[in-house]
């Protein structure tokens, strides 16, 4: 079972401080976040704004070179590079899981080995699409993150940046997103290194929402979320009330 | 299929008139609304605050006694009124099922002909607890309110109030509740009467949340929310963004 050892040692001493909040921002941007699957939509929005919230952000491919073209895309300079999942899940801190559902737990399966030790953020939703929008798949362990989890067991999963989308990360025009980020998992200074991470996006406020357990349905809310965005045309996001 | 006479003909009525937002309100709270399975919190809540809006409301439960009891210890008064589950599901306009999740489908079996051609809004969660709190439970039909819709072919169901704290609805001091409703069902007609009386209680919002295939992760979202609740000391809901 994963221990405090999956989180980063610099996270580990923000904790030991006199004044955690002293330097939460400057410690906890010293942490290179990868992006596996990173060339897709939602992988590129949310390495593009953690970048811009001042991580180094390794986007991660199938194809090294395609990986480097995203990560130039969605900015480039010294905070922005690309290369083969393998080695992103090797060189990153922190490592967000981004892929298609459909190539989730091959990839994940393959990585078993540098992912060890290191808190992975799963951020995939397995929904479908048909003639009535969109719908949750069913997944044997319950959730995307779930099966990351018994695929990982050297590692810390944790499910949160479901329902942020991707069109409105990636608008230039965009500078906050009014959205809370649910954040689940079963440890604590994993979750809450997560809600810290969600935070630092501007707009965006990182919420716990439970144990890993509990993650299917945040996953599958966004299929609702799309219902929702058909129907007012809108970018829907949650807020969590009364906290 | 239900079709269009599943609407309570004051609703057609309301949609045919030049303005619609001229008697809105006026029509909406001649609708008779039945809580079936209202002695719980959570009927209970939702018949305060439906009375409050005013509506004639009918608190439903197996002992005819007890309904009246809850009718009278959350206002009683000339608009809100108890009896039997079968009585009410036939008296009512529209009826929300409001029952254990437990006894869910076996009520609503056997109120198959009294629910005939009318709404019945589910707003059960199946969900269950153990030592590390609330998880959501396998349902086989995908959600409460799918099972309602097998049983009452001759009935539209419609899903809402999943996230509504009873706590919150039955506190006197709450005047508004700071979230939002999300609505979800199959016929355009029963979500929009669904929406606009949900908006009908202070501070919330009715809100197109889906088709009901994806009603299984809204209702299962209720063990997030309580272990938002327990994280936070909170009694937390949601509000939907951008729209």
């Amino acid at each position: 079972m994963p221990g405090r050892w999956c989180v980063p040692r610099i996270w580990q001493d923000r904790r030991m401080t006199a004044d955690p909040q002293t330097h939460d921002t400057d410690d906890l941007t010293r942490l290179v976040i990868g992006v596996l699957g990173g060339t897709g939509d939602q992988g590129r929005g949310l390495g593009r704004r953690l970048a811009m919230a001042g991580h180094r952000v390794l986007i991660g491919s199938r194809d090294g070179a395609r990986a480097k073209l995203a990560a130039d895309e969605i900015g480039g300079g010294p905070l922005l590079d690309g290369g083969l999942n393998h080695d992103i899940a090797a060189a990153a801190d922190v490592v967000i899981a981004a892929m298609p559902w459909e190539g989730h737990g091959e990839l994940l399966d393959a990585l078993t080995g540098p992912l060890g030790g290191k808190i992975v953020i799963d951020c995939v939703n397995p929904i479908g699409f048909d003639s009535h929008g969109a719908y949750a798949l069913r997944v044997p362990e319950g959730s995307a993150a779930q099966q990351a989890a018994a695929l990982l067991p050297d590692s810390t999963v944790v499910g949160a940046f479901h329902h942020v989308s991707a069109k409105v990360l990636l608008d230039p025009e965009v500078d906050s997103i009014n959205q809370d980020v649910l954040v689940l998992g079963d440890h604590r200074a994993a979750t809450d290194l997560v809600m810290a991470i969600a935070s630092e996006i501007p707009g965006a406020r990182g919420v716990y929402g439970g144990r890993l357990r509990n993650c299917g349905q945040v996953e599958a809310l966004t299929a609702n979320l799309v219902s929702i965005n058909r129907r007012y045309s809108a970018h829907a996001g949650i807020r969590v009330t009364d906290i």
